[in-house]
């Protein structure tokens, strides 16, 4: 097998003893993913697992590092889920990770309703104006902006993709928070925990993970704040332990 | 005038200089009403400001050292607002504050709409289950529990008596931020800054400070976390100032 294509590169992957292709011209996984899979409650010896706008599934590569849990991970881009794949399979995870190449938006149909246990999602962050506004390269466009999911197709397959009690984490801009959490709530996800992520002491946040669950009852804890940066601009301890160190 | 009654004392209000009539088993102001009073914007030369549920007026008296406005405060316990009063003429600032005894809910009727700047509200917490689980003291009853207006009650009423543009500042528990936000959002009061306030580094939030505007649109702010005590259980240096300091 031909690992890697054109100017796909194999990164490590952080804490975990994993490999990772990506590619400066297609899909690199950012810091949000890492935070969102490490933010995520995971049963840890078994259940069912699912990852929506997957990307070079970088999520469900982390996760695996939490949990014996089967994981499924959805990517719409097939470039994408191609890396994905290939990924899986170098690490040898194929049979904990499997990867579907379509849209979110069929996903309740091809896989059923409420049967997972834990749902991640980091989508697009970028309401769709002008196209002028999109990255033109359509890579990006489609992984940043809302053109393939809107906010709320990925909170409402969601909420009909997981069991009762099943927990759906996400992670987004402060700006959306309102709408994440009405929509969260409009679609029985009660949002359950919440933390803010600084980029450091004295800014604003600029990052947040949520998570819901189905049909819960109203009662949401905001956790401590999470600092990125130190003010000397070096990744502060907790976040050096979440790359570097135990996940 | 007899300046105190029964139980009461005369206290020190903080870094203004003022003083405050206050009452160990009617009602003493607490540190969510300094964090509402420092949080709110205020216009500083010229205004209306009001502030609902406003106990023994401590807002009122602390927004006084940061604005030149005209602050009008609404307290339904008569008891309270006779504290208010006469803590109101003892510092000389009956020019500058009114009380007024009556319920929140009779204010539009009786001050009309869209007339304010700047609403603040620090309102009683508690949702009002049984009467076994109210404070068996009717003064804290009432200033604690949803008895005498709901969360709902504040939201609507804040959202006619704010003009267009004009800001409506709250204090609040985090597991009632849900139904804020949601409410807010309802009653075309745009949530735009949100602060957490926690105990200390490390522990989860238990205070929320939001501030929304009416008529506006989307986009929330979530300024930096505001922690109160440091880990050797003294306030920090942020609530040193804010207490002891410049407001």
């Amino acid at each position: 097998m031909d690992w890697l294509k054109d100017d796909e590169r194999l990164d490590y992957l952080l804490a975990e003893n994993l490999r990772i292709i990506q590619s400066p011209t297609v899909f690199s996984f950012s810091l949000d993913a890492v935070l969102l899979a490490r933010f995520a409650y995971v049963p840890i010896q078994k259940g069912e697992i699912l990852d929506l706008c997957s990307g070079n599934g970088v999520i469900p590569l982390l996760l695996s590092g939490r949990t014996k849990a089967q994981i499924t991970g959805v990517e719409i881009q097939e470039r994408l889920y191609n890396m994905a794949v290939r990924s899986i399979v170098l690490n040898g995870l194929d049979k904990q990770i499997q990867m579907i190449h379509g849209d979110l938006k069929e996903m309740p149909a091809k896989l059923g309703h409420a049967l997972f246990d834990v749902i991640t999602c980091n989508p697009p962050y970028f309401q769709t104006l002008s196209k002028e506004g999109q990255n033109q390269n359509q890579y990006f466009a489609l992984a940043r902006h809302e053109i393939a999911c809107t906010l709320e197709d990925v909170v409402s397959v969601s909420s009909r993709l997981a069991r009762p009690g099943g927990k759906v984490a996400l992670v987004h801009r402060p700006g959306r928070l309102m709408d994440i959490l009405t929509l969260m709530r409009q679609y029985k996800l009660e949002p359950k925990r919440l933390q803010f992520v600084y980029p450091k002491e004295g800014k604003e946040s600029n990052m947040i993970l949520v998570e819901g669950t189905k049909d819960a009852n109203p009662d949401l804890k905001i956790l401590p704040p999470l600092y990125i940066y130190t003010h000397a601009n070096e990744y502060t301890e907790e976040v050096k332990e979440l790359l570097y160190g135990k996940l």
